[in-house]
């Protein structure tokens, strides 16, 4: 081939582009505290098992000591040209002690080292993600406190259907996070046993300990087969998973927020601090955060099905196409961990109005249904006989234009004649949703005991 | 508009585009036997609240008890112009019991009774994967039992590394279905709480018992939050999650099947029960069966994003959306039920070629990490510097085109004079897998441990 | 093994789980109309060629015309033992017309076969998607043309920021749909050219006329490479992805449909025909359809993205995975042909509210940019001051909680002196939107324009 | 709430999470080039219809002049506070000029401006994979004619099948490229009409001429609906689902390369420079290029899937979720032109070992059609027939371990007596290779052919 083949960006060659594709280190020196912390355990295992002598190995903790110093204050220098995090590190211990360095890679190798610092970075970010889901719990609950009374209407499919409060309309998504707070804590057992000591794929010949440098890494205990040690990754696709099912959570909640500002709804406004104006139109607050946070989710489902698609065909046990693992799972957690502080932001911005939210719950005979309850309860008519007489009265309130308690009790009648005037006590939003005492209920009372609850089951921080 | 523009398949208009796209008797017909017994549940609970006199009761229950057999025996016979389960089977109710049937709706709705319904599906299925993973890791174990001893090259990017072992090979694939028994365990706990009793979204009036029915119907507890009740599906995108992870551990080992029984690898063969011949050239077997494996995890990764794309975008409560959580994980259910046990068939099935496999390990200077260890553990040379010298050696043997056992000790001390012929004994691809005896490692000794760990761990078939 | 590994759905065995896994003919029987055409031409080009005689042409063809008319009147039985669609009607000509059917394979394979079929049927797909396209097209046009002077807020992030017409943003669809029409159009063009004659991979030795088939068939020419030939899905997955990009537009249609039909916009409302009631509250109306048709795009992705990852891993050229496409492009073209039918009589259906949403229009102060505007214009103000001085105005409006217009001339001048009363023309949302005249805008006068543009561009059959 | 709930990342509170998901400069400052050339295009219209003066677009053309010329350089400062690209050059523009630059907004928005940069950068980005997919096919087709005569095994299955020429394998991917080229022409096509002038969403009240700024900017025309021009994202869209199927072509080639580069197959190498060794084995030639070529492909599919997620679900016309648009097009250009370039250089670098590839030809009774061929075309046996013969035959050379050449006349003659030594001439791999003369066939004549053909079709830079 002529070299007129090498154009454009890489108009250098070969090795532009090998370093391009091949070089993991703009990404994975995310990884080095891990790093450097899954060598110290090494090394002191090493020591222990009599693998190294203590000198060797006083001096490589020294070192590691002082490039962790070093990653920890920016101060490191990571070189393209050593490719990955690894060789970076190991490159810098050797200028720093010398001939001790080229001890510590034994018994090791890259394959278990990453797959150990991995699981690792994921473990924190798991971490780090189940505290932002607690704030975000705790803004719910306390918005959801404030408004255990507030009367707005319950929808299916965006059609008014039954008076709620808004308290427990918001402690639905403390459910929803704490059911994610519950597969990250899963994925989280289950990432946590250790590869280290796995070697390239076979294990080794050197009497290491795996169970020591597991519990030195936090680890629950070491992996159990080898191969399966250097070449898994189920943990990253099974936080990618749960990433995406907390996306959906996020997603949902944006897109009501989305609906509830908008003029028509008028539900709830944000303030400057949440929402974009304009200079021409100073009124006008574009719900720009929540239209985001609805938006990132085809991100995040993006990372896992990239993930699966790479994990999908490939035989035992590492190969390169594995270090497409790193970069999804990044970008999953700085996504939502900025949409979590996000949502949590845009909870506590949000101000409700409580005027606007009950007159669309008056309308629409979101009491039809507490109308039918009072047939059963207390005229002893099946349900279904029920629902046919409530449609005949709601069809005359319609024809009449106005709400079904606005109705006589004559005109009930007609479509009745057992009906008496208790009827209208639970004809108002107010009773309607004060009724619904069964559990799980919209009933404020109710909403106050969740609120009471919920905080016991999520918010260790308010425990005493 | 004319009527012009209805042609084609929908040429009688509206009515029958609504009947197509609205019904979902076609297949949520599957949920029957769920719905009779959530019906059951309602009615003994509504009794027992005296919400409904025992006489109603008694008549619902035994109308229920003659649908169920019809059901069970495929007499059932489905309607489409009632639209879905639910009212399929309330009519036949009411056929056969008149009056009464009408009171078995009372608090309670087709919102909480199909969430409940498709929950208990989604739980069935989960334990009927359970045991198909069972089985499959049952024949894995006993594979990697018979082929302790079969030495085989440990692959890393398709390249022969190191010498491992059969049997250490297939009981990788051990450690992956059983964290996808994990997986589908820790969603089956979180799905396990009952929606029943949340009514259309708010909850009810009635005295209802909603812990009576949670626990006849095998739930831990109720839901929390009727809200949240009646909208969530993540259960049926966690179920879909794990069941794509899963399919990613089916595919990578069809893959490994695909490859190793090519005639350029040779590994293994099918029998004619799981390969496809022809009758043209009768010594060809086609691995269909683990292409399949390998294909149709596209499917159930395209049923997991189909499900989040349908829920990421809903406000609360239940949106008419939602219908299309059920054709997804019915999908992905038959699909993996299906590839479980073709799985189960292709490993039993499968004979390794142990000859062809210790050929391929020998080849490759697979025991280059065991004369570098060697260099490490007896010369008390660093590792780095140990791999350094590794590398001289292999050039040797290369360019002599021999194996490193072949070598002349002249040759190895040329690299390094302290070298004695104490290294040939780890040079053997025997001696190679057999010395990796660490925690996990491929050693035929602890492959026959962790056969007997694994047993203990996942088979409870074979416990006594 | 034992037979106990075999149990649940396949205590039959081997034989069982390889007929569910391998059979195609429960999908693949969609495609014998296809098969029949493709023999038919085959058959005549092998006698033209004089590969077979002319006596086996007459009675092979005469065969194939019995098989052609069972089919399509549904008589034509398959069996599951003879595994796909190919072999069913070759065994069936063979029963019918003995030893000449065994000529008809002559130089042709099943995996050419098979590509031909497949191909041909996704050509029909796009024909039919096409024709709906067009009638949904239709509709929409007829729609805008109808309400091309009813004004409504037009939006950005769901908040109102200028008045439009409501058939402006109907024809905004038309242009989309118009675009699904075209890559459906680009992908029918790509895809046809015709595998037939490249054998099982290699192509054939027997003199053959690919260019006479290829033209029977209804294809530009052969394709240029017989590995290729069998070994591309390109065409189903080109098919799939244009089959995605028109379901994000039914589902933002769709969502549109579900927000402007809830009581807090008002802005349509469907009929009986195409909303779901119930016998309770007989004045709800449910957008079920709508909310199908935004549903079903998740199947759709789905349909995409599990073809993506079967073909993504495949070596050429055939590998069974690829069976995996056809009820992938199946349940495509099901889904939108009924989604484009409901759309289309969504679209016809809906009753929009003119007054409400003129009223929405006027609230917001959409006509800040008409004012911004007419300073630039009139006064001769920077575009960014006057949008400054817009700001001054609004905000003063809004503290007087009155619309722009309802300000007196004091008020603006004292915000800028030289405004005069002529500011007032350019107030009304009625002035505003038939102000903007420039091309592509919403003024009523550009919008009939469009109308009539639109249907010369996109309706054939109005065309003369 | 208390600012407690301001932790971790973004302690500073909302200002900080609103800058950090709100700002999209970090990204979008990729648009620089393409936001100035708009702007350029507007103020010349602006001037030419009178709507600023002379002088004015005189100083705005200046200003923009220079702003070009550092953002060329690298010179250009963008702040984060400025929140996007559109924003840091018209404050730059302001600094540099003064007053005119507050005219260049007139008749314009963010909206249409966005819309119009991102389309000409994905046009750009479109022009540049062509180039390289040009690069690419050019490889093969060079690496086709030098081995137009190379035999291989032609693969169904992964199961040697028909004997072929590496040159006609390496044009099968030729076909698959030119396709892609095909379908980024297409999209090329169809994004190539103007949003400019549709100002936020309803088209402006100024007499702009919008068929000038379209035809300055290289835009065929104008887009019809000004809704559709600042909500249509479908150009985006399209190509990623090109880039998607694009991606599975590099993968599928890059699968083939890994299998073809292990040393069971041994049909390629790759030197130094494409793939990446091991000090320790310095033999070991790890394919890791191929491999990242193989993983990459996820990546884009979750980009895709990213954006029809994010497109799915809005209404009309701006939303912030189209913020994501720009990340998922980016990143899919970077992967692509890399994972090009990577192609390019892999398919020059592979050096076949065609001893090895002939070997494993002649293995398997890969001639087995021909014989079939044989006997229907010599003997006139109907080919069904033929086949059954030959399964006799294969299964004898079977029993006897040797190959059909290797097979005495007697031997055949017992299977088929009319067999005559003239069938010995079709055994050989080189016949049967040199026997595909059919259209698209492998036979070495037809491959070099269809080089010389390919050419034509593809290599614009070798026509005279």
């Amino acid at each position: 081939m002529t070299s007129k083949i090498w154009g454009g960006r890489f108009s250098a060659g070969p090795t532009a582009i090998m370093e391009e594709i091949n070089s993991s280190i703009d990404f994975d020196q995310r990884l080095a505290k891990q790093d450097v912390r899954g060598s110290r355990a090494h090394c002191t295992m090493l020591v222990a098992q009599g693998i190294i002598t203590k000198d060797d190995g006083h001096a490589i903790q020294e070192g590691l000591g002082r490039i962790e110093k070093d990653i920890a204050t920016g101060a490191f220098h990571f070189k393209r040209s050593l490719e990955d995090v690894h060789m970076n590190i190991e490159a810098k211990l050797a200028d720093l002690i010398g001939a001790p360095a080229g001890r510590l890679h034994t018994a090791r190798s890259r394959n278990d080292q990453v797959a150990t610092d991995f699981r690792m970075w994921v473990r924190a970010a798991i971490d780090t993600l189940d505290e932002e889901l607690e704030k975000l719990q705790g803004a719910l609950i306390d918005k959801a406190e404030a408004h255990a009374d507030t009367i707005m209407p319950g929808f299916t499919h965006l059609q008014a259907a039954q008076p709620v409060t808004f308290g427990h309309h918001l402690l639905a998504y403390v459910e929803m996070f704490g059911r994610d707070r519950g597969r990250f804590a899963d994925a989280r057992v289950r990432l946590n046993e250790c590869p280290l000591g796995a070697g390239a794929l076979a294990g080794t010949s050197f009497p290491i300990d795996r169970h020591m440098t597991a519990e030195k890494l936090g680890f629950d205990h070491p992996m159990a087969n080898s191969m399966d040690a250097v070449s898994d990754r189920d943990f990253a696709l099974e936080y990618l998973a749960a990433a995406a099912i907390l996306a959906t959570h996020l997603s949902r909640l944006a897109e009501e927020m989305v609906i509830w500002s908008s003029a028509q709804f008028g539900f709830i406004q944000f303030t400057d601090a949440f929402s974009t104006g304009s200079s021409m139109m100073p009124q006008k607050r574009n719900p720009d955060a929540a239209e985001l946070l609805r938006g990132k989710s085809g991100r995040i489902f993006g990372n896992l099905i990239g993930l699966l698609t790479v994990m999908k065909g490939l035989p035992l046990t590492y190969s390169k196409d594995m270090q497409e693992d790193k970069e999804a799972a990044f970008a999953a957690f700085d996504t939502l961990e900025l949409c979590l502080a996000a949502a949590t932001g845009l909870v506590a911005d949000m101000r409700p109005d409580p005027v606007r939210m009950r007159d669309s719950a008056t309308a629409g005979f979101t009491t039809a249904t507490d109308f039918a309850d009072w047939l059963v309860r207390v005229l002893n008519i099946p349900f279904r006989e029920a629902h046919h007489v409530t449609g005949q009265v709601v069809k005359l309130a319609e024809s009449k234009n106005c709400e079904l308690g606005a109705l006589t009790l004559a005109d009930m009648q007609s479509a009745e004649p057992r009906i008496t005037a208790d009827v209208f006590n639970v004809l108002t939003v107010e009773a309607s949703a004060a009724s619904r005492v069964s559990y799980g209920g919209t009933a404020p009372a109710n909403v106050r005991k969740q609120v009471i609850a919920a905080r016991a089951r999520f918010i260790k921080s308010r425990q005493p």
